[in-house]
């Protein structure tokens, strides 16, 4: 039998004796039963986090009375999520490369994203074919003529008919402005393809291919203002040696950046990442 | 400021509802601070597993009050182990092969090991200057002219003498008993040169090699009356290919086996360890 | 400039003494510009072998006059491969799992795969709807109500049709037949879940898990008569612990299936791998 | 039966077509038997590398008759080197961690190092001690009170005594001035506790827990005049995730520092590096 009414608990505040306590009193309460629970307290900011998978055989949740019994027994400055586990809305920026997209792709056509892609934008027109085979709707918003301010009003306004929770940036081969960034806090997603910080910034791999390394990898984070510095969701590496043209390793990091990204949605849509100043916490 | 009488606490029984609430109730009560706590529920047995860091900082710790307004909390077959954070008391046992002694040495000799050695004991005189260096103990009982059970007679008259908590067994290249495993339940930890389950028994390199495998590895499990199937703690692998004979992947695989016993060494000397059934669960 | 009239020539002969003389003499007088070279001696079988990768620039390749004058400096039992660097022709069985056979149809779509896809055949439907996104032949020979011989019957009749260089196995849940196998000697590549020799046959997820490991893997191999026992190709790992079940274990082993079947389907149809007994040479 | 008067060749010079050939009939010629043979050519600056193991079974090498015939038959760029194989003579620097000294100690003391430690010179006292237990002079050369230039002058007037083929940095945390290096071209070996080029300089692990990286990696490199810039040897990574503190992470990183160390170590004494301007090509 599946459990029933599943949600997750997201919670972080100020740490202080006799939370986890506090917490799983009220939760059995409320009569909830805890799947799966996990702690953690920031050493330096002596914040807690908590997340909590719980399930309610025998009734309905009522989420507002759950949410204001937390609130009352936790520090002020607490922060209280509650969320049904449901498939997330997004949508997907690309520009021509299809890797990363294309894995999306797949994974959604058989229900493993745990999100709904509502849509595919992108500033070139190369990826419709791919997109189109899927049959989501696909706005080719070119950047060319256009100030970035112009291009990205025209990406706000295909967004806004949208309305998604999160912004997945698959290989998006475009800096994005603070004003951008601002509308959609901790909701975007990027792949870069480098081992952060190592290679910021454009051309990591031919960066990577003079520096002779021996390893190269991607990067998962959170889009904040400044560029590639984002709290960092997953990484992964892969070996290349010296055989290795600049070229051969971008083809050789395709696989590395389909899946970080990939494990990085898992883990965002699964509610298991807390962002911590510029950090990730995941459970 | 370091925690103040660092305890940690495991508690394995039957799963039900609100079994976080009791335990951290009562750890509140008697004045603990969680520092780190985990929580695992067995899919198939329904069992629950909670390990739990914490510290005392006003009080010394009443130790046999907290065991049993735990144990009347719990379920009636819960089990409760109750540990302060210190070296555990163990003798290692070894052949021939050095590199896992080595490296278990200079852990200990820079108090990194989580232990205190109390001798090393061997069926060859092979490893008696390696171990005189480190000024520990070294009884060679040799296996010539001697049934297995003679032998294992003197192995377990040296370890009397001794009484370790646990038997690391770091390339000991002899079979046990049924009867000498039994002596020491859930205390006795192996480095097996093999990814187990593949390549069981001996020559696991050997058998590596005439199979063509693209990958090898290191399994460190406690040893039951099964010859390479009792719980496994940690694994790791390497990359070999076509161009490495049999010794040149035992060779490479020594590099492996060392470092997968030392982390299998700290994850179970710092109470990290649950076995449940023929596995582990690990905090 | 690219290279001109690129080739792969693959050498096996018994080892003597001059070998690599011998051979880049004579390219070199027929006008090859060696790019790549890489030899191997197995020390067991005493057996060379060699794999150059070169590019004629000024006249076209005499294949038949190198053939001959190759074989007339090399020891009788050699065998000489020259092949034309270009996309192999292949088919892909498939059962109902989409994840290897999605992955290649992105990877063919975007000519990454080194290959021709000619047609898919099946013996579900299940994945009709997805082979068909990328306008390949869709062959649905169910198994139900026919003998092992009578359903391989219909597979080599749908096969004749495209006589393909190699049959990729994407996952495709069938035995097959000695004689099956027998028609189309190393030309059959097969992705299995599982490290092996580990967990060889039936569910090796729900294998994994009851043993408790904490590596799970995927192997790339070659077939033949014997299950899961031909020459591996490529193999790679992924960490699990207590927390996955079994089926979390094969969603996650998803992944690494489909990128060790990529890897060494790249490395199959670029020539870079010899059969050596039962075991490969990769260069 | 082993082979006889083993030796390395390695060859760089000018890309031109025939340059195998050309070697292979020298060596042929001398009566060298391949044993193992490896080429590279680097796309970008066309320059050809070639390492070969040969042995010579039926007389004795003629060593400066093989190298010209070898430089007559080269471009006249060509740098030829030509080695028995043999154990290194090597100093070891070190400051106070013992874990890359201690691994290479054990190492030593069980003559897989492939090379002879001469000496171990340390600005500090605290490893005199694991050092005097392998019987290997220590010097101590305290830093204090003297200039960057006196101390160096002392560290080189102990090395004169030794006359060292290569250097190891095993955790030397000083700064090398450009003339010390400069004595000692391509001859230092430095293991650096950063997966490079990401945090370079001083507290990596401190640097890598602000960032909140997920992998955590050590770089073995050639020291030239720019700190940690010269040509990477091997790098190696391990997981980390929000749980380390920095103190965590450097503890965990020890393991794969003397490991990458080693590596590095063994691929270099073997005489299988060659340094190509800032990178190295190893085979």
């Amino acid at each position: 039998m599946p459990h029933q009414n599943p949600h997750v608990l997201q919670i972080s505040c100020q740490d202080e004796t006799g939370l986890v306590y506090q917490i799983t009193k009220v939760l059995f309460e409320h009569g909830a039963n805890i799947l799966k629970n996990d702690e953690f307290v920031d050493a330096e900011s002596k914040r807690f986090f908590m997340r909590t998978e719980f399930s309610c055989q025998d009734r309905k949740l009522d989420e507002p009375a759950l949410r204001n019994a937390l609130l009352s027994n936790l520090p002020k400055d607490a922060e209280v999520k509650l969320c049904p586990c449901q498939n997330k809305n997004i949508v997907v920026l690309a520009t021509k490369e299809h890797h990363c997209l294309g894995d999306i792709l797949i994974r959604y056509a058989y229900d493993e994203l745990n999100a709904n892609i509502l849509a595919v934008i992108s500033n070139h027109n190369t990826l419709q074919p791919l997109v189109a085979k899927f049959g989501i709707p696909f706005h080719y918003i070119s950047h060319k003529n256009k100030t970035r301010e112009e291009h990205e009003g025209a990406v706000v306004k295909a967004l806004e008919i949208y309305d998604p929770e999160f912004l997945v940036l698959a290989k998006y081969m475009r800096i994005l402005t603070p004003d951008f960034v601002a509308k959609y806090p901790n909701r975007i997603i990027n792949i870069h393809h480098s081992f952060l910080p190592a290679f910021i910034g454009a051309n990591p791999y031919k960066q990577a291919f003079d520096r002779g390394v021996k390893i190269i990898g991607a990067t998962a984070h959170y889009v904040n203002n400044d560029l590639d510095e984002g709290p960092i969701i997953e990484q992964d590496v892969i070996d290349v040696n010296h055989r290795f043209s600049a070229k051969d390793m971008a083809k050789a990091g395709r696989d590395v950046e389909k899946i970080v990204l990939a494990k990085a949605l898992k883990l965002v849509f699964e509610d298991r990442v807390f962002i911590n100043g510029n950090k990730t916490a995941i459970f």
